[in-house]
């Protein structure tokens, strides 16, 4: 398998500090070789991690350097879990030879346990000694249950983008946390960097529905060492949403418990943003995706969760379909649920329902609801 | 065991109308001497079913019969579903003497299969010559997934409320909605009823989330025969509170594949209504009840998922705890986490939350998420 490298100029590594007891790779460093420009996108989440408010305080400034720990969210830690991340950002500094404010710091895991930073500090040594321009270690050392690492390359217009993320889990607090890292060599301003993260993270990331948990850890962070091309807006967008997209996909691939993939797609919307909403109702929905778990057809279930979020939803001028099949057309039932179970029955089906509205449409991936779901998030972790 | 006993004037029987296969009892009948006075509170989904339609529009009316049938929910049936729904209270009304218009039909089970109104006709005789004061039949013709009826009484200042229910599940679209039927003698006018049934039902149903999904067919009925003495108000409302709670904490103790009633209750709000929010919240999070199941006092999730709803909640100006144990207050983690995970250990357990905001308190009544919940409702229904 080729080795999937960062665009020139960062480099990572990935060891094992003793954070998660399993002995894993859980300590990751991402450094620069000189500070970057970067762009980020973090859960709205009121009880952020400390880490995602030391983030946030960075935007704006140029960073040399990122720090990523799994096996512990450092979220709801107080005064201790403060000091840990600040520890952390003043131990990197020290080791790659920057400021302790061109540190970034992220962490995924358990909420509410305390993490010691005296693991982070005695780790990053050997983490800085075998920085290397591979994804390989670092892409393993922030996984949590996912089962496999996820990483994504795209070009365009002769620049390049790196990223790098996990899910698992549940996009979702405990022992989940959506983390996604990028770096291009774009040559772009900070604001239009910030402008199309945005852009890209609500057609992708946000797209992504799996248990309707929202992390406190959740964050995007992308770099540029603007050493490649300039490119326009309108590329920039088209550039990272490729990356994001496949990287989502690969979450949505890999949730936790879950047996298959299911894309609502949501056509015939007044706007995009409702269609996104009526597709991740559907998605919220434990009953329905309990129903795609058992290759169940039932349709009834997907225009029940839309009709809780859109009070006005009319279901005479509403149809659902479960792959090619046609269930229910404009308030009458319809087609053969057979042949819809069908349809169901591989690792991954579409749902689609057209409303009668306009010509928006938006597509939310989710996972089926399975009992493995449950038994993985009612194991004692606290 | 005392057979349970409607206010005099209201009778009712309960026979097996071939709906469900099981060939368990499925049709319900509540008749009333004449006409009555009537207030109901219904689901606010927007593809409700038909017969929720039918009675909404009859707000105003006086009734005089209640036709309900469990196995069917006859929702998003379109054409075929209305006319059976008009069929039913045709064939009602017909047997027990009075109009179209002054019949009730409540229908639960699953959404989008044909309903056979014949079914329904060819058992109504049956049902009206055993029409009983004794609730049993009823209250048993009602269920689903319940796994007991759920009756409550209650009186005060010389005036009676009997209310028979069904949650069973998941107080939620397929093979469940929520149902409650409520007859009392208090003499009050048809507007202070329907005030009163809204006051109760938002402090007592609407304060129970069990998977946060909300049904087709959700619906509360209460009838008045006016027999009794008058009440104010106030006395009405607690009169109807008091049995509406007794049901909704007999529905989360009967949750669809729930091992434990867990009560959330936030304290120190500015409004009732945010605490209620906030607590629903947190009985919305599949992470929360899962850990619940497991007995994981994973307190993190309870801050996670309120941190959702509430995007400027003060985590250094809220505490929790599990049982009697404080594991977090005002920003720092405490306690120990053996003592709330032995206050999980039983049936019953609940979670409090104290913010900084104000004096106002609220409970919200769930359950755990278990793995049989994903098997029952991942079984071919439709």
């Amino acid at each position: 398998m080729a080795v999937t490298r960062w665009v020139e100029g960062l480099t990572s590594a990935g060891v094992s500090a003793g954070i998660k007891p399993s002995g894993d790779l859980d300590l990751g460093l991402l450094v620069a070789r000189r500070p970057l420009t970067w762009a980020g996108a973090f859960t709205r989440n009121a009880a952020a991690a400390e880490c995602v408010n030391w983030n946030r305080a960075a935007l704006g400034r140029r960073v040399k350097a990122l720090v990523v720990n799994s096996g512990n969210a450092n979220a709801c830690t107080g005064t201790a879990g403060r000091n840990t991340v600040e520890a952390t950002a003043a131990a990197a500094a020290e080791q790659v030879g920057c400021g302790v404010d061109e540190v970034l710091v992220c962490s995924t895991g358990p909420i509410g346990v305390p993490l010691d930073s005296r693991l982070i500090e005695k780790a990053l040594p050997a983490a800085t000694s075998s920085l290397a321009s591979s994804v390989d270690d670092f892409s393993r050392s922030i996984l949590t249950t996912d089962t496999f690492p996820k990483v994504s390359t795209a070009s365009s217009g002769g620049a390049s983008v790196t990223g790098v993320a996990k899910g698992a889990a549940m996009i979702a607090p405990n022992m989940a946390t959506m983390l996604a890292f990028l770096g291009t060599d774009a040559d772009v301003p900070a604001d239009s960097l910030q402008g199309a993260v945005n852009w890209a993270v609500d057609r992708s990331f946000n797209r992504l529905c799996l248990d309707g948990c929202e992390s406190t850890n959740d964050s995007v962070v992308v770099l540029t060492t603007g050493a490649g091309p300039k490119l326009d807006q309108e590329e920039l967008r088209a550039l990272l949403l490729e990356v994001c997209s496949q990287l989502a996909l690969k979450m949505a691939r890999d949730a936790e418990g879950a047996t298959k993939l299911v894309r609502i797609r949501i056509e015939g919307a007044s706007t995009e943003a409702h269609a996104a909403d009526l597709g991740r109702a559907v998605a919220h929905s434990d009953l329905w995706r309990a129903a795609a778990h058992g290759a169940d057809p039932n349709w009834g279930r997907v225009l029940a969760a839309m009709g809780t979020v859109d009070r006005r939803l009319d279901v005479e001028r509403t149809s659902v379909s479960i792959g090619d099949e046609v269930l229910f057309v404009k308030g009458e039932p319809s087609g053969l649920l057979a042949a819809a179970a069908a349809a169901m029955s591989g690792d991954e089906f579409t749902v689609s329902v057209v409303l009668d509205q306009g010509d928006a449409a938006a597509e939310i991936l989710t996972a089926d609801l399975s009992e493995e779901y449950v038994t993985l998030n009612a194991e004692v972790t606290t």
